[in-house]
């Protein structure tokens, strides 16, 4: 792995990260893939025609089902599902603690019931790098407790003790398995998980112990789930100055266009959100001048495209009346265009993005593009950044 | 319009008809895209790709959701769903006998209630041609009675002939509607439902009363709906020949591959069916080794495409093992991935189908692809020609 900053805007990077899956640009948008496949019908020859760079999957939902061993035995995940560019997958930490029923945290790890037919699963630091072992992506996460939002200290203190003890534990599985004949990916990154809630002081400590252990880059974790918009900002105003510059910095599950705007300006370099491909599902489509709820009536006779000059497969092709009626029909399509364009708008964001701080004019694009993304297009249509989450 | 036949192999006829939305080449399989798109979350652009000839649309559906006269408004259905090539919209009598519920038959027409809102709704002739002007489709269906699969000749008999004074009146009220300067598609083609159940007289005389009238084209309709294979073919047998046969022939609703093979024979050159979409759906796929049942667990780890040598975009891409995955998931990928295949699956069996006239070999072609199509692939994979109807 060689990650080269290109340029720097403040706090802001351009930078480019190598991998054995290949280049990766960054400030970038990770689209969400779940279980090896991005909901809305849209499949790996679809990602490239949409400047997707990075997909990322879950490790939990691949680990109950297909199974990791299987994907392992079939090629891993890029065989599987046909994508040769690189592959971010979580830990499974996140979802045994939202998404899994009655759990037990102890030192050695977690057990808890599956969500798809409740049987026992015990998951710790080893077993999570091995599953991602098995699946092969090109970057693996560590396995962390994400603690509720707004925990309390007593709460968060001793798991963000535990989380570290588990990264150390994650760090030497994943050395150990990158030397073994059978591992498919055997320069498989590793990136560590900073926790701590909205406490400065313990979110500072956690970034400086962990930007000790040398990783091969660095997520902020547990934000997004809950606080406001602002405790959000605050914590990476403060946290991710005791990260590595020189190593990517990952904010996770965040979020929409104008987070990313501004978490960009606060060293962010990889994000990742269910937001385009879920709200796309809902009917709502991203613009520059905020999103429109395809469901409304406004829309029935609209023969402009979702966005005049958007270059996604939807917008070349089809009119917002068009969509309009595949949503109102039920008609699975409408679903597949709005995810497409969703994504497509969020990576091609990430491309301006880019641009701007190549040309150093990162400060100036961000202040434009919130203005325009609070407009509106049409009188009476409220322009809404927020999401169905 | 101009019917080219180019060469006949018995009753089976390899021609080319000329429409102003390009020239189809028969025998023709029909797409069916209920409400402007092809359930499956494929596209008008999707079609191209899979070797589509004709979209054919609802004209019930349409009318009821989004409205005929806003397609009219919005450019006619070419331009509503993106498709430039041929378009073959029914007459909505099917619809209107098996969707809507209490409904009243007078000489006028049809009063139903529609299944969207309960509204009640008049369809009579001239409703039917004026709803398919509206949409400007390339070939517009007479509207007929679509009588019980099985009626007696004392519901027969009288249905069959208010069906021959309607199709009078279809003519009469097409002729007016193609000199309008409002009218989209001011060469749109009418094609003459041959109606009566299994009585082979009724079906006999009233293909000979149609005949006379020189239509575009002439269907058979009200088989497939109950009746065994053996009356439908025997239907054919004794009914095509009374229909002229230098105009194209349009067997509706019809069938599976077997089915299409046999129906080839007795002079049929126009087919469409839900089957392969549907099914798609549904998890099976169609091979000419027999149909697939994805979801079985034999294909967890089958790394082989859907058919070995297909050209489709989910067999030149995707493993069985990931598709049968993405069904185990409820991905939305995975009908997509299916129907598109089925969809190329049916278009290509046609095209195997006129290259076998072309090169006067289709009794052969027929019987090795039958057998084919009856023999299976693994040992306890049982071949299933019929359909989830």
């Amino acid at each position: 792995m060689k990650y080269t900053i290109l340029t720097t805007e403040g706090r802001a990077k351009l930078a480019h990260m190598e991998t054995v899956h290949g280049t990766i640009e960054t400030p970038v948008f990770m689209n969400v893939g779940t279980v090896a496949a991005i909901k809305g019908a849209v499949d790996t020859t679809d990602l490239n025609a949409i400047g997707t760079q990075v997909e990322l999957c879950n490790t939990y939902h691949l680990h109950v089902r297909p199974g990791d061993e299987l994907i392992h035995d079939l090629g891993g995940l890029h065989a599987f599902m046909n994508w040769k560019k690189p592959i971010l997958t979580d830990s499974g930490g996140f979802q045994v603690f939202s998404l899994a029923g009655i759990r037990k945290i102890r030192e050695e790890g977690v057990t808890f019931r599956s969500h798809i037919d409740g049987r026992p699963i015990f998951m710790g630091p080893e077993e999570s790098m091995r599953i991602q072992s098995n699946l092969a992506s090109t970057i693996a996460m560590a396995f962390d407790e994400c603690p509720p939002a707004l925990a309390g200290r007593d709460y968060i203190l001793p798991s963000v003790e535990r989380t570290t003890r588990w990264l150390r534990r994650c760090k030497a599985e994943m050395d150990r398995l990158n030397t073994l004949d059978e591992t498919i990916n055997k320069e498989q990154l590793l990136f560590g998980i900073n926790q701590g809630g909205i406490l400065d002081d313990v979110r500072i400590e956690h970034a400086k112990e962990i930007a000790a252990m040398d990783l091969d880059g660095y997520a902020v974790g547990g934000l997004a789930v809950g606080e406001s918009h602002e405790e959000m900002y605050h914590i990476l105003d403060v946290t991710v100055p005791h990260l590595p510059k020189n190593k990517p910095t990952y904010l996770m599950g965040v979020g929409t266009p104008e987070n990313i705007l501004e978490c960009v300006s606060r060293g962010i370099d990889f994000f990742d959100c269910v937001y385009p491909s879920r709200n796309g599902r809902h009917g709502h489509a991203y613009t520059h001048r905020g999103r429109l709820n395809l469901m409304n009536q406004c829309y029935e006779r609209d023969l402009r495209p979702l966005e005049e000059g958007c270059g996604c497969p939807a917008c070349r092709r089809y009119s917002r009346a068009y969509i309009h009626h595949l949503f109102k029909a039920k008609e699975m399509l409408g679903m597949r265009l709005l995810v497409l364009h969703n994504l497509y708008f969020y990576n091609h964001l990430m491309q301006e993005i880019r641009d701007a701080l190549d040309k150093g004019c990162y400060t100036d694009y961000k202040y434009n593009m919130l203005e325009s993304l609070k407009s509106g297009e049409e009188p009476g249509t409220k322009a809404d950044g927020g999401g169905i989450r």
